[in-house]
């Protein structure tokens, strides 16, 4: 993995020296944290999502950011405007599926947006991703008991069906293309003690993919940087107010040197 | 109130054990707060608010919380679909006024939905429960400079009258079923430096009422672990700022001994 | 300036006395913090944006705040319905035109509220002010590569065109009357690596607009005082979510001394 690695910390230092604007559309629960966090990693994060200016907004943008939380119907036709423009401009596009499978509208809303928009990545967690590759899964809100397991093959067949990379987030982070799929162990339990940790490790893929061509280099970039500095700040800190504090800081003081030492991945097909 | 003191310890190892499900529809200002806080206490919140989804969300629910806190005129409507709802299905509704009596929209919205929800939770602060108890208030804006005295007798009328559970936060809260009304004095004035610390109030008794029966345990576990939480997090910080990230890490560190050490309540009727 | 900064001591008193009441109409990724500066440099803050409740809302409060981050259709009608109010009244009202220049959307927005209400603060980055001032920029999401220079010139170009206060915040702030203008040195470049502190500004400014009556002083006294507590929270604390809670703690912190001591300011011309 060391190429891979070198890789990585490559693409960290092209995101700060880019500073590329990601758009978002997303839910407002995690808006103020994913604008943070983007700029932390040293991305410009921009939120507009009338659909009166959001082809004009994604036009200026490096990549486009589509999460279904806190849905609304205007909503979903803003983010297919947004990402019909982003296609025409071979802007890449990541589509967050928040709470799909806990509503038919959440579920519609992450197809059809799959169906109308090409969509470099999807991101969600174990039960979202299983809900959209049709496997059975019982979600409940926004979180999901995620099964070890199979969640490699689902990744994979996935990210086949629709032609792109597919990230399933959680206490193990699965990636696939569809030719290879891969593993990352970073990361803490802390995380899952903090709303919206999955929406801003969207925030983070998008900013890489912003700036790098590669849409695996991206995603394996964005979670391992993520889970690096969740790891450093679960160091320091153990409640979760704290942790999340620490954590946001560590995004900003990532470097070289630090993901070379604390990545932790590995291909697994 | 030694043996009330060891349900409320109980209650909270049983939210820690239910994970119970908290579907907010709230405002925007302090979405991610309670959505943190929920999480913090031990429970799961989820927030969606379009009518296309809001009956199915609920559905999945174990308490439901409405705060009309930057209302508008389709919120109200989702509100009114979700609790009549959750009414069919016995889920625990709990209503936050947001500031009922600085405009006619927002009195009207909470009278609407005490018309045509059955509620179990009344919470608000002085002015607003004031004012839906008919009472004369001055409120401006969100904020109203409490007066003592008669709150108990103001929260035990309301709360025969809606045949529900009252409570009003304040430096000292109350909590009435109509039946019987107790102070609590758990808190800090440094709440009151901070915004959406009344709606923090909410998410955390609609956790315990997603938890546990009986709707006085549910108001007092609430209120008197965010209160104990305050007081822990302001012997270390002395600023707002601080002093929310040390009571948010105070709800997550909370345990059975912190609250039979510092719960502090009194029944005054 | 000593005269000056004593008045500025003072304003920061009369505010802490007065708690004006501000409403905002903003973006849905600041309003927790606008929401928590106001209230920690002594304000009460106040957030409705629904046409049915604006007039009646604003009609209560010290001074009006128009943000058209996160925009939409519905939510301008409000600003504009909001901003008459306030001007019938002689509320002073602050626009910050977040974005414009970056859409037509945005750039229209902020022109029709200037058109349609009489604006008392306009408070922007180089790139939204120079848009408006009818000046070449190159705008890029909510982001802007400022130039030095004429800046000062710019902003009181545009004062005298709408006879208002306009401030331009960046590296340095400018503020002009179109009579007199003043460079603002206080600040840190931390302030930049998080999002929305362009936004809290405008709280600031909007606080102090609704206890004292000289808009120069008014402004100057929000940025001097946002300036002086970044400069305090920088030197303990160096990577940006760890700043920003010391930032939020220095403004609750600010005194008289603190302000005689660093406010640094010149008048220019």
């Amino acid at each position: 993995m060391s190429g891979l690695i070198d890789l990585i910390a490559e693409a960290l230092v092209r995101v700060r020296v880019k500073r590329p604007l990601v758009h978002h559309i997303t839910n407002f629960v995690v808006m103020n944290d994913c604008a943070n966090i983007t700029l932390h990693i040293g991305g410009s994060p921009v939120m507009a999502h009338d659909r009166e200016e959001v082809e004009e907004m994604v036009s200026l943008a490096d990549s486009l950011l589509l999460n279904i939380g806190t849905l609304s119907g205007d909503r979903i036709d803003s983010m297919v405007l947004a990402g019909r423009c982003a296609n025409k401009k071979a802007i890449p596009v990541l589509l967050d599926p928040v709470g799909a499978g806990a509503t038919v509208m959440r579920s519609q809303a992450a197809k059809r947006l799959l169906r109308e928009v090409k969509i470099s990545f999807i991101k969600g967690n174990a039960g979202e991703i299983s809900v959209l590759a049709g496997e059975d899964a019982a979600v409940r809100g926004v979180d999901f008991a995620e099964t070890s397991g199979d969640l490699a093959k689902v990744a994979c067949r996935l990210a086949k069906e629709y032609n792109c990379t597919v990230i399933i987030t959680g206490a193990v982070d699965w990636v696939s293309d569809g030719q290879s799929t891969y593993s990352v162990q970073n990361g803490h339990k802390l995380m899952s003690a903090l709303t919206g940790t999955g929406c801003m490790a969207g925030s983070l893929v998008a900013a890489f993919a912003g700036a790098v061509e590669d849409p695996m280099l991206a995603a394996l970039s964005g979670l391992t940087c993520f889970g690096i500095a969740a790891e450093l700040a679960a160091k320091r800190e153990q409640n979760p107010a704290s942790f999340k504090t620490a954590l946001f800081d560590e995004v900003y003081a990532l470097n070289s040197e630090k993901i070379k030492m604390l990545a932790r991945f590995e291909r697994v097909s």
